[in-house]
């Protein structure tokens, strides 16, 4: 639950460093299959715009769902320790809805919206954001894109006018195209590439699904970074780029009420457009374990084991929503908080096998789900005795089951995280947008850990003794390789550290 | 090279039971990456036809080539020791063309060619050609899409206008695809998901290939079978049957002119229409050996070894190209004739490791070729057993060499296939269409085998000690399942036995 499925990078940002921490609950939450009917398709008969709030104890400082005429979904969170407002454009389109050949767009066309507009140049967006106090930045996934900027809550109406413009009217030249293509590929070349551990978790989830497109790197294979063009990305944006396939979400010292009322200046003019149809590509049955090994230069070896597991379709109780849970719970048992039974297991004491273990659940998402153990063996002990160390962590469970004052812990560190997340309007509206994306409601979170609360110590350990056999495994292995002496480093990127544009 | 690198079924064909034999060239010679620019898009000042005659010894019997005025091309060669001529459409689209989500549409399209026109019923079109004394057929590989019919030489232009029709103005209704959807869906039961050994294979691709359309079944996903759309099908055929895209191969009892003057009646008329740009999707380099297992109910064993190659893309001197001409005389010194290397040293004898071995490697292709070793494990050996004596027999050849003798045995085997092709007029028809859909010139079967002559003993040993490592290795395991003997046996399907509609 302390992570998802992927131990290592997964989403291109246009940035490497997020200004906000993710809640933990946000990151467990990657995607559900099908979003609600009404964002789909809004009937041409609504009304202005609809509301909802969400079903938790009456407040002021509820959340609130609107859907704008043209199907464009509007959640507003007011939080008034600050006059600060943050304000995200999620799209529910990501590297999912790529098709072979030009993968990698979904990020491509991120980094192309801050390329001008029909009114705006090169740069300008960055600039009024910056004129106006705020800080930005976007990101890509394999379920969602998103952009977002925190302003003083008085210029709230400034930065909507200025996402919904690139939002209807993006519009950039070629020549623009090429110079951030060449941007995109040396952003692929540093966190891929040059990096052994995400090279080897490409190379995993390329093993791990031979269907699904959660196969394919979020940031594009460089051979269809290499032939992608202009038109490519445009396509794209018109494809993906309608209302009913976007939500905005605010967060901060603002009213909802007159939120709503930008909102409906600023996006609701924009037409409707039907969503094409999205093919499901659901993953075949795996039947028989797979191992790839990848060579790369690198101090440390890994050893990486990817298990399919079934994913929750809905917060309702069901046999296969049950057993997701359960495996979080697992997950968090294993390696939930400092000293839990990976810790304990396999990185302390003087026969230790590892320098560092994890686990982590998916417990859902737009693509198939994983539940993932990676571990560094420690010097002088294989991936092997490391792999074998995980597993017989797991298997102890299967045996002995879990104690109360374990899950106890567990269930704990989730109530005390639905305060913390509240620390931040960004986390918050971070966590927003992760939900909606996933078609959740927005009390998803709450009954999310009403949830996890419920999960028995025997269900834990039924989900142990049933997803963890060979069938439906992958395990990767980084064999590290001696660096090239004489390869120069590779030169800093041309902005500031934690800058990667 | 008597083998191409795909030890089990990779076409999917209308019907099981092709009536040809595929000549042992055709089958090496399986698509290199660019069409010659003149198929591509025709000069819009071209005449109405131009003509190339193969640069073989000038006879009345030599092919021709001809480019009509739209783009299509026309080969035709004179074969008259009986009445009867082949007439074969090829169409350069096959599953490679295809992206994610619509896996298997080329070939579903293939089955929809036979679903009627503007103007024919389904089922109309093979009703003629049976009553013009035809017979016919269709296949869909990863290259390429192939429609057939071998005709009395006299009736070539009716079957012209008739696949002159389908392929400008192929239709059918949304009922008559769903019905055919599920003929198809069976076909995949059969052919892959009931047949272990086309499941492995399935799943080896899918494996050794992570970016290259390669990796797709050519039957498609069952998943993308289930979601597949009639429109998916029409978008398809209009966007790849294009004039440009084309070529119609006729061999038989027939005067190139007069074939010339047919088909620009039946074909000419056809508009031209630009091809959409393709994108390369070229494999990023595999930096460690793969393994997978795939349980499977079998009575036996298979392990299957594909290492990466390279591949001509010409038949020019280059080190590449001779490099992939030294592996395939490497595969015939191993599996090319009867009791040859492999036989010897796996099948034979007390000690036997192995049922069967084989050997192949992938000469040329729209996409990336392999080198594959597949073996039986004998009764009590284990697939480790058979994997190390396969591969212990090429580091044989890479320790002492080949002898004089056998390179001149599998040698002598290639020229005699010169000959014993033009026993069949649907195999040169075949072998034709195959070089035209690779780009590759008219006299190519002639001018490959005189560069395989020219292969030495030292090239075989050099490539044998260059490509047999494990960094690009993927291995596939067949591991046997006890049936279910509860299941009943799939029932016959509903056509006579071969005849797989």
């Amino acid at each position: 639950m302390q992570r998802d499925s992927t131990p290592f990078t997964l989403a291109a940002c246009r940035r490497a460093a997020a200004p906000f921490a993710l809640a933990a609950l946000a990151l467990a939450l990657t995607a559900c299959a099908a979003p609600p009917p009404a964002a789909q398709a809004p009937a041409a008969s609504s009304p202005a715009a609809t509301a909802t709030t969400a079903q938790r104890p009456a407040s002021a400082d509820a959340a609130q769902q609107f859907t704008l005429a043209n199907g464009m979904t509007l959640i507003v969170k007011p939080d008034r320790r600050a006059p600060t407002a943050v304000h995200m454009l999620w799209v529910r389109v990501g590297s999912v809805d790529e098709v072979s050949g030009t993968t990698g767009v979904a990020h491509v066309l991120e980094h192309m919206m801050f390329k001008g507009t029909d009114t705006l140049p090169p740069g300008e967006f960055s600039r009024r954001v910056a004129e106006l106090g705020g800080r930005e930045n976007a990101f890509t996934n394999r379920d969602y894109t998103g952009y977002y900027q925190q302003v003083p809550a008085n210029r709230l109406a400034d930065v909507m006018a200025l996402e919904a413009d690139r939002f209807a009217h993006n519009r950039w030249s070629d020549e623009e195209f090429g110079k951030e293509l060449a941007v995109i590929k040396e952003e692929r070349r540093m966190r891929t590439d040059d990096n052994p551990r995400a090279l080897m978790y490409e190379q995993q989830m390329a093993a791990t699904f031979v269907a699904s497109p959660y196969r394919v790197p979020v940031i594009g294979w460089m051979g269809d970074l290499d032939a992608i063009q202009p038109q490519d990305a445009r396509d794209f944006y018109k494809r993906w780029y309608t209302p009913a396939n976007a939500a905005v979400v605010v967060v901060g010292d603002v009213d909802p009420q007159q939120v709503l009322a930008m909102a409906q200046k600023a996006y609701g003019g924009i037409p409707a457009r039907a969503l094409p149809v999205r093919k499901p590509q659901p993953e075949p049955l795996q039947k028989g374990v797979r191992r790839i090994a990848v060579k790369a230069p690198a101090e440390q070896a890994v050893v990486s084991l990817a298990f399919k597991v079934p994913q929750m379709d809905s917060l309702d109780a069901s046999p296969s929503n049950d057993d997701a849970l359960a495996l979080t719970v697992l997950a968090a048992v294993l390696d939930g908080y400092s000293g839990a039974r990976l810790d304990r297991a396999l990185t302390q004491g003087p026969h230790r096998v590892a320098d560092s273990a994890s686990a982590g659940n998916g417990l859902f998402g737009r693509g198939p789900q994983l539940f993932m153990l990676t571990g560094v063996p420690a010097a002088g002990k294989t991936p092997q005795q490391v792999e074998a160390a995980l597993r017989a962590e797991v298997a102890r469970v299967a045996k002995d089951g879990v104690s109360e004052a374990e899950l106890a812990r567990v269930k704990t560190q989730w109530v005390a995280s639905q305060v913390y997340k509240r620390d931040s309007v960004m986390g918050q509206a971070q966590e927003i947008g992760a939900l909606w994306v996933q078609g959740m409601p927005l009390d998803a979170d709450v009954r999310l850990v009403q949830r996890l609360r419920g999960i028995t110590a025997a269900q834990v350990q039924a989900a142990a003794k049933k997803y963890f056999g060979d069938d439906q495994l992958t395990v990767a292995t980084l064999v590290p390789q001696p660096r090239d002496p004489a390869a120069k480093p590779r030169p800093a990127p041309a902005a500031a550290a934690g800058d990667m544009r």
